[in-house]
């Protein structure tokens, strides 16, 4: 559908919620809509951007380019965080390189799949974590955009997935072992599958592993973050852990914008 | 050349320095198999074996393979740590499995590149690391064999590479960090090349980052494993922080043994 209502209307002093959308019937795609239009206006010409991979970091990469074509917008490089984000910048023209020719990001727009009150992320149930983690760890700024059903009390609050990317090589021993180091916080490990039945594969040519079910708060995330890398099947996992410097959260009642202390 | 002796004559009582074999002419790869043929007397039938890669663990599996033939062992399984071994042992007649079908094993068996006072080693020059790792991990007892050329005063003592297993994607971006983490130690981050200079391809699909020059004691070495390992791009490195429990020395003067303490 078309969006209602222009949301670069909304404005913001980056710490209250704004103007209410209550009284517009607004869907779950419109509410990511408006928090990674909000994103984009932290763009300006002549950044170097790290473009995000998901249903709401593809509205921010829409915009992106939108705003090049209107001539809003000059000298923007591209860093895309997947081929799939590669391929949509593509083909609304936006110029791309990669990190090894821009190691330094000024900004980064990326969805996210839970975020805690500190700012802590889970991402990749899209299955571009790693990539994303290079890219948004190489940043200056990192604005994460999401619609309000993404808030937890705390990382695995949503009882969806926390994937950990790991090699395929005996994965159902890594499974086991990141299910045993779990397991006090009540956590199942189940291999995400793809098309036909058959094990999702990465972009890096890897396996996903997703803990579902972490029913209780696991307290220091950067013990458990080092205990999950120390295995050695597992490439990378999905908590970012003090890699936001800033939240917009789109919701029916507004758009807030919380920002790292 | 052949063996003009029989290693199995040595004897040891695990701790001292044993027969001098000072008075023959043994060239490295002797010393190899003096310590490989020393290691498969810890091997009893029944036994699920971690078979290891590389020059010294060659011997290893030859000599398992030799006592099969002969009905001094029954009943083994071998989980090898390369495709190179699984061959190898393919070859033998050994019976073979896979970490997924046993991911506990009673006795690994493998060399290693460098090996400090407090037996952490430096593991992967042959470029097997990620997979031995996760086999040797998951052993009961870890026997590792060496000639006295690998043994170091601290790791990277050798100067010769400590090997970095990488996903390929933007892999000069992650040899940089490398090479900025370990900046202090004088080290130099080189991506390792295979045939017709293209890089070298782990049995993972991975690059491997070899750090040089690693001129100076790193002091706490599980700091530096967690910093390594928290790069998003990193896979898993070489170093082998308190996990084996035996190494067997091999010298131009005798056979060492050093337990675990």
């Amino acid at each position: 559908m078309a969006l209602a209502y222009d949301p670069l209307f909304i404005t913001s002093d980056k710490s209250s919620t704004e103007i209410s959308l209550a009284s517009i019937n607004l869907t779950q795609d419109d509410l990511k809509r408006i928090a990674a239009y909000k994103a984009v206006e932290f763009v300006q010409s002549g950044m170097v951007l790290g473009l995000g991979t998901g249903s709401t970091a593809k509205h921010a990469v829409d915009r992106i380019g939108e705003l090049l074509r209107q001539g809003k917008l000059e000298n923007i490089v591209g860093i895309p965080t997947s081929k799939k984000t590669q391929e949509q910048a593509l083909s609304l023209g936006i110029p791309l390189s990669d990190l090894d020719s821009h190691p330094v990001i000024d900004l980064s727009i990326d969805g996210a799949d839970e975020v805690d009150p500190d700012l802590n992320l889970v991402k990749g149930r899209g299955g571009s974590l790693l990539r994303e983690k290079m890219i948004e760890g190489a940043s200056k700024k990192f604005v994460v955009i999401v619609d309000e059903s993404k808030m937890v009390k705390h990382i695995g609050g949503s009882r969806l997935a926390l994937p950990v990317e790991i090699v395929p090589f005996c994965w159902r021993f890594t499974a086991e072992k990141l299910r045993g180091l779990l397991e006090g916080y009540g956590c199942e490990a189940n291999l995400r599958l793809g098309e036909k039945g058959k094990p999702f594969v990465t972009d890096n040519g890897n396996y996903i592993v997703d803990l579902v079910n972490v029913e209780k708060d696991m307290g220091d995330l950067g013990l458990v973050s080092d205990a999950i890398l120390r295995l050695p099947g597992v490439v990378e996992h999905g908590m970012f852990l003090d890699m936001a410097s800033t939240v917009i959260i789109a919701g029916e009642l507004g758009v807030k914008i919380k920002n790292k202390h």
